[in-house]
């Protein structure tokens, strides 16, 4: 039986990857005048004069709410809400199995921005939390900028940022191993959806100077057509050398290459002219931009991709339940930049210097230890300011 | 302690009286794999092929939303959506400890009636059913029917419907001792709200010829002032004989008295001139329109309450559990006013004939026997084009 046929009869079998349970048991007249009526009436009330209390008396204090409007679903694109459930209840599973976190898939049946930022601020005072996931570029970005804006609980969108957390982590450790310094070295990222743009800026965030984007027509520069209004904004701070041309042309001379694109378009040939020690993250999934095998022979030192059946996962399971962890436990409004590179330089600093190795760049996702520790950096690096605590 | 210090106590133990809960295991690269990608997007390409499959792979075959925009919760009026969470995190509870229903509270931070609706409307995909909680009168009959048009699955008023069913099982089994006819009694309830109309419209539907409805300024007829579109619409088939005047008038000659209104309003007089063998619901709450011992004194023959301390307890949990756990497994659309009646029927003839008297009238909510008599009453009784099986 294929992955895919075994997934399907489990799937069959749990009709449902997650349940809603009980804290309290209800099996007596007693029971129910505390958990129901009339006792729960206090707790209303004392919420009702402060509104705080709600962290103290409800389930706000751990649970997040899994938002998609199933727009940009794995690499299925866009099939709608109800068939983007199985994904969002595995995003729940991995919440509560790796963080702790209680997590409720919400689906939406719409794909228009405005109602989906109406729909998600309606629902959240259930929620200490939302996270954003396959919902499409570059209408994710409006709609997490927004509901960043409106409401005062952290709103983090998963493909984003997940994912640029997890490979600044390999990136870090990429340049441990071969002692480059992150100033001198040239990024190429190709794909320039919702991963490549936030990869993007929070490597030029932590300090890379010289980060290209290529897409499908090569490399994105002021006289790239069709940009969006974020890839437009983009050019700001991207291709400082104001290349042009293809992939390949982008790649002669770099260090770094990032693709979250598609299968088999780097060639061993454009490996070749990258600069000596190149570090290679092909997370085009399920066949990444170019195999490690072939990537590594024609040079590269160190290979990431997004599967889990290579060294080098770049798996967002690393990042996001210690994320909303500590961004609920410390009561952060929001996930800042700051909180990001914390995440990303605990996530590689989890790899001991005797440990890392070409084969060994990121931690293990079922390392218990690794939620607890991203949780303890987040927490950390909340500004003070920056907490929802009235 | 009292209950309510107690519940303060314990609700901050709680702090949140729901998690969510994984079904299935993800303790290996295998069970990730499959529980997550790449293995998810097989149910997934089914889902979006066939919608129904949501029903196969997901939690919408078994899960419910408690909808509340905490405009009109408990006897505490409108205090908000935050304040409304206590009371829709124990509904939440009661649907898994009673009904084997997993259930989530989705309380709104709108009020505005077309924002309710298309709320509920976006977020449907992952619920088999909507349960409207504590949203005030006459925003909430609109809402429910709007939904119920919106939507191919149940969506269900608890405050009208449960109120109703259970209030309708009592009054059955009141006949049942009297051995009154239903087509002979005179019937008056006091409270035009939510509940008031909702039980009106389902005594009504039972074959009950003359009811009459009371408010705040007595008997509600053609001269009536203030009424809302629902009261209104109400003219048409209850008050047969014209009545005017006050509560006390309504009262002359009646069989039956159902209160959802307010402390201390009915008086021993009042009763006095009630037919023999009257029955009296007297559900306000804490402190009932006359206490059962006083009503009893003055002449009526059964007496129920909202109270857990009193014999006859109308308690909606009687009811709804069973009906979501029905619905949800025969797959009902709607809940329709047959299924309304039968889950009514099906509650009043859990009390056998020998166990039947003035002070027990109601089966015992914890018996587990009661969500399955009901789910049962509502899956046989669920009209065969009012499936949502496509």
């Amino acid at each position: 039986m294929t992955i895919n046929e075994e997934s399907l009869e489990l799937h069959e079998q749990w009709n449902g990857k997650i349940t809603t349970e009980s804290v309290c048991k209800v099996s007596s007249r007693k029971d129910l005048s505390l958990a129901y009526t009339p006792g729960v009436a206090e707790p209303c009330k004392v919420i009702a004069k402060d509104p705080e209390a709600a962290y103290k008396y409800t389930i706000k204090s751990n649970t997040v709410a899994v938002v998609s409007d199933g727009s940009a679903v794995l690499g299925l694109g866009n099939i709608g809400a109800k068939a983007a459930m199985p994904v969002m209840e595995g995003k729940a599973v991995l919440f509560k199995t790796f963080g702790g976190v209680n997590a409720f898939p919400i689906c939406l049946d719409t794909q228009d921005t405005e109602e989906i930022i109406k729909t998600v601020v309606n629902i959240a005072p259930a929620f200490g939390g939302i996270n954003l996931e396959d919902i499409s570029a570059p209408r994710c970005f409006e709609i997490e900028a927004r509901l960043k804006e409106l409401l005062d609980i952290p709103v983090f969108h998963d493909d984003q940022h997940g994912t640029a957390i997890v490979v600044l982590a390999g990136i870090i450790n990429g340049l441990r191993i071969t002692k480059k310094k992150k100033e001198d070295c040239k990024v190429v990222i190709n794909g320039a959806g919702s991963a490549g743009i936030a990869i993007t800026k929070l490597l030029i965030t932590y300090g890379f100077k010289n980060v290209t984007m290529c897409d499908i027509n090569g490399i994105i520069g002021p006289d790239s057509k069709d940009l969006n209004w974020m890839q437009q904004s983009m050019l700001e701070v991207t291709n400082p050398d104001k290349k042009t041309g293809t992939l390949a042309d982008a790649l002669v001379g770099s260090d770094i290459f990032v693709g979250v694109s598609a299968p088999n378009i780097v060639t061993p040939e454009m490996v070749k002219t990258m600069n000596s020690d190149s570090i290679i993250f092909a997370m085009a999934n399920p066949v990444p931009e170019i195999m490690p095998d072939v990537a590594k022979a024609a040079g590269a030192r160190i290979v990431g991709t997004g599967r889990s059946d290579f060294p080098n996962q770049v798996n967002n399971v690393i990042a996001f339940p210690g994320i909303f962890k500590g961004a609920l436990q410390g009561r952060a409004a929001q996930i800042t930049e700051e909180m990001k590179l914390a995440a990303a330089n605990a996530i590689a600093y989890l790899v001991p210097d005797e440990k890392l190795n070409e084969e060994f760049i990121l931690p293990e996702a079922f390392d218990p230890v690794v939620a607890e520790t991203v949780s303890k950096a987040i927490i950390d690096n909340i500004p003070e300011d920056g907490k929802n605590i009235k």
